[in-house]
């Protein structure tokens, strides 16, 4: 009986992601859903890239945690369009809040839609919100077993960043290892090693470029 | 409907919780819930208490992950009795897990019992075991406004454990900002500054004394 409720509101999650991504497909907008743990440095990294994305393509943002402002803050500092859900305690973002918060976007004057999901390296991968593709954001001083211990968050997404790789010396990180290990658990995740420390920013702009070559695709659609 | 299902499923939850916590309760078995995001270095931290509680209590371990049996091998080599929970994807344990694994452990032989919960810095906040006390474990490389951001988890905490020390140089973590942050969502909160890198480790024996304290208290009772 609890499995059945369970995938009931799956399925109206399901559904929900549907005409999400039915939106997103209309208006060639490419959708991002950005997963990691909190302090994974995943608001830091969107920063930066917002920085690569200007004059190229048009971005906005939508962030999730259970309280504060404090990431649309940051995000609007940067002259992004940006909304900031609260889940006033929920673990992750469902397709119906994204749903509520998309009449606010100019979806006809947008390239590239990040959603930047509540910090949380479990809940998030199991609900689809209508994205293309899911990003997961993790840190080098969460140390290299991270992939084993969280298969599910690494098996859903399409790409995985590790960050704050200025931290590598202070940590017990081996970053091939590491590689190996997500390998390991999916060996099709396209892997980026970035730092976005001020003054020690690195590799973002490869991500960027990535990212930014999927969003022109979409658009030429 | 969606709110009463929930309600009902922490109801089951809340009546095992108060038959664990009566079992504890009559073994005179001090009980810790640890939780903390991936990385904190909740497993890291205990394999030195246990190193710090040795002639001086009887402690066990329950281990919670989504996958593998990596961090009940690390706290098995420490010497102490642990099982491994796997939730294969949950992303909290529950009191009937809890509950399930209590058979196997010498209860009258014990002093304390360390749950280490799966990482997630939401969803174990809710769910009670029926410990005596919940202790959050958060990293230095996390950043300073995780307290603001999640809340719920230093609500439900009673202690509070900064770790990973050694990389404040190399974070824009400011402790005594950091503190004030506790503070302000948790005044009664204990806050315990450690680092547990080989070499490096630090405050571990406070936050052993206190925990040492707690377990005799309960055992005197």
């Amino acid at each position: 009986m609890r499995l059945d409720i369970k995938q009931d509101l799956m399925e109206l999650n399901n559904n929900q992601a549907r005409e999400n991504r039915r939106s997103f497909s209309e208006k060639k907008v490419l959708t991002l859903n950005m997963m990691g743990s909190p302090g994974a440095g995943k608001t830091s990294l969107l920063e930066l890239l917002l920085g690569r994305f200007r004059g190229r393509l048009h971005a906005a943002v939508i962030e999730g945690d259970l309280a504060t402002a404090r990431d649309a803050e940051r995000i609007a500092a940067c002259g992004a369009p940006v909304v900031q859900i609260n889940t006033n305690g929920g673990c992750h973002l469902d397709a119906k809040m994204i749903a509520r918060e998309l009449p606010g976007f100019d979806l006809d004057g947008l390239d590239l839609l990040i959603i930047e999901n509540v910090g949380n390296l479990v809940c998030p991968a199991a609900f689809d919100l209508g994205e293309d593709l899911k990003l997961l954001v993790m840190s080098v001083a969460e140390g290299g077993d991270k992939p084993a211990k969280y298969p599910t968050a690494f098996l859903a997404a399409s790409c995985a960043v590790v960050n704050k790789t200025d931290l590598l010396p202070y940590s017990d990180v081996d970053m091939a290892e590491l590689r190996r290990e997500i390998a390991e658990i999916n060996p099709k995740l396209g892997i980026f090693e970035t730092c976005c420390r001020p003054g020690k920013a690195e590799g973002v702009e490869g991500l960027a470029e990535y990212i930014i070559g999927l969003a022109l695709e979409k658009k030429r659609g």
